[in-house]
């Protein structure tokens, strides 16, 4: 264990046991100041203003956001580990943000990895590769808590819990999704007659989308139980289950050939390690003829996702730089046609979803609880600040198999006509 | 020197002194016959048929090749360095091809790296970082063999030296390269009154196309003297030349800030291990809300320049895997917008070129000699090859500041209205 870095200013790193007798302070003394006065500098004429417990609770001036630190172990949690504990102290409704979230979220983001004590991205040493057991641990986290919850924000029609695509931004978020699932098709070319294999398929509204839209057979994999349920059963009202098969596998097995390999949103979950053996299964489940879609957050630079998102929210999630989903392609005889980055279409998703989201909140917390309620809220406004500010980005990658002389010929296709 | 892969068919490596005594004997031996059923062994079921000296020279039957190799010293150069002697032998006429020259390179292409003793792709040790001295004699190799020999066979209208964009595959060569530099334009969205630079003129054709139909101010880079000369001259006849600056300088001296940058064909002269350090100055010449533009013949795995290309076409040209190219956009805060591979609209572009050459070849022996003729015959059919069976690819790379607010919301405009 490193505390070297917290040792000129004597705050204890996070395994550091801290006495109560230290902390039961109501004053803050000299070194809680000096420490926020510390923080202060490195702000510099940010918006940002630190309040401490025997300050006045008041409403921030116009532009600038407060934060009240609510006790001494409080601030000391926040020094050692900020990308850990500042999402659970906000939950806990013990750090309190007075005034714009997404501003505050914005602004912290903007600083950056410069600003340690107050950074929220802070990398932790997770394991890039989960096996199975692994995987099925961090998906059932998050995608099984309850589809109740999940419809209460997402789109109506098609419950996509990923990026949406907004020919136009005052779309709502029904057509956004829509949208993306057009958009994605055209790139695709999908004919027909078709067939198509997809990895992760969320509450199967895509597989659905494509079988009922395009004419294609789809068959779908997905390790969550609670979403394979809840396809199945969309896949029988609609009168499509002769035409999609939900796999409720693993989608290392996968086996077969298919005319295009599509995957929304599971790229994140699968682990840089992970790449060159997808990228084998994804080259072979289209043979020599076929092509394939990846679309999935990424990064403009390596780095890893807040430690407090990773431990609460999306364990095992990974968003990777262009560069790492080249293990996707280079050693797999692939070759990729075309990159679409449509960060700030995830920026307006989230914005949709967080104000559904406030729409229902009673609901949820109804459901759980207040420190769930704003566990939530935190995540949903801190993806939009990460979007907005080019933490994350969002990647689709179109590709086939190296040489092949069916590949189109112009993008044009995608867009001609279309919305 | 590694002669040991060698040493099983007793042919020697590529230095050893053959003695004329050894080479002169007009009949093939047992050996030379074993080394073409290995050879033939290898092609397995491929239309291609060797044929040594003491064969009649007979025209091919539909559908295969002859290559037909003249005496013993060309055999054994073959075997011991094919990718280097087949081209000085081609075009030297020592070696002759029967049949399709095109389809002969493709199946070899397509054979690959397994097929050691007739693979034209071997690489070299070259330097992947090549100084302003060398990157000089590089270009001046290639690009000052002068203009007179270029504008034979090139775009009458623009003289692009760069792939073309063809909206529509049987558009004429003058059409795909106006649609090539519009659709470079239109991907970064020019605006009357903008500044531009560009690192590659070429012989300026891009400059002046965006100064005339995009009413920018340009300044572009080239070390290339002949080329630059001719830019200008150009320039003054257009009446451009206060809108145009033509600097005869290493792109590495770029100062300034401009709205957007622009490289078309000059990355694979960069040498990929400059690539951060042009990267830091595609990234400095927009400042935060510029963008930029490149465009480079690329590949979907790592390898090199054949070497025979290397040494008498192209010296110390690289065509980097995207992989690769994120050295210039990962460590200098920059973000991959939008990634476009055309490579077959190169493929088709060469084959352009190739029909207006053989129009000219008279022309081009005249200027040079016969070897000339071949050896660029050979270059340009080669060039065909690779990007038909994917060997080569041409990507163009959209990109803006890390986390800019001001970028695209689609693809759109690209598209829209335009042929």
């Amino acid at each position: 264990m490193d505390r070297t870095r917290n040792e000129p200013l004597g705050v204890p790193g996070t395994d550091y046991p801290i006495s109560e007798a230290d902390l039961d302070h109501r004053d803050p003394k000299g070194l809680d100041r000096w420490i926020v006065s510390q923080i202060v500098r490195r702000l510099g004429d940010s918006p940002i203003r630190v309040a401490l417990w025997d300050q006045p609770d008041i409403t921030p001036r116009d532009g600038t956001v407060v934060v009240r630190i609510p006790d001494r172990k409080a601030l000391f949690q926040l020094m050692s580990n900020p990308g850990l504990h500042f999402g659970d102290l906000y939950s806990a409704g013990r750090v309190q943000v007075r005034g714009d979230l997404l501003q505050f979220l914005e602004e912290v983001y903007r600083l950056g990895a410069d600003h340690g004590a107050l950074k929220l991205l802070l990398t932790r040493g997770r394991s890039l590769a989960p096996d199975r057991s692994e995987s099925k641990r961090n998906i059932h986290h998050h995608y099984d808590i309850g589809n109740d919850f999940y419809t209460l924000w997402l789109d109506r029609e098609a419950h996509q819990y990923t990026c949406a695509y907004y020919a136009d931004p005052s779309m709502t978020i029904e057509q956004a999704q829509q949208g993306k699932m057009h958009h994605v098709c055209r790139k695709l070319q999908l004919k027909a007659g078709e067939t198509v294999v997809e990895a992760g398929s969320g509450w199967g509204g895509f597989a659905l989308f494509m079988a009922k839209n395009y004419g294609v057979k789809v068959r779908t994999f997905n390790i969550s139980h609670e979403q394979v349920l809840y396809a199945r059963e969309w896949a029988e009202r609609w009168g499509l289950a002769d035409r999609v098969e939900f796999v409720e596998d693993d989608y290392r097995n996968m086996t077969g050939e298919y005319d295009a390999f599509v995957s929304i949103g599971m790229l994140e979950h699968v682990g840089a390690g992970n790449y060159k053996e997808l990228g084998a299964l994804m080259s072979r489940s289209i043979g020599s003829e076929g092509r394939g879609l990846v679309h999935s957050i990424g990064r403009d630079k390596p780095g890893q996702l807040n430690a407090w998102i990773d431990k609460r929210i999306f364990p095992g999630a990974h968003p990777p730089t262009l560069r790492e989903m080249m293990d996707l392609f280079e050693s797999n005889n692939l070759s990729v046609l075309d990159v679409e980055n449509i960060r700030l279409h995830y920026a307006r998703t989230l914005e949709q979803w967080l104000e559904r989201y406030e729409e229902s909140v009673d609901k949820v917390r109804a459901m759980f609880d207040e420190t769930f309620v704003r566990a939530w809220r935190l995540y949903l406004v801190g993806s939009i600040a990460a979007f907005t500010t080019g933490k994350l980005q969002l990647f689709q990658v179109l590709y086939a198999p190296s040489g092949a002389k069916n590949v189109p010929w112009t993008r044009k296709h995608v867009y001609d006509g279309h919305p």
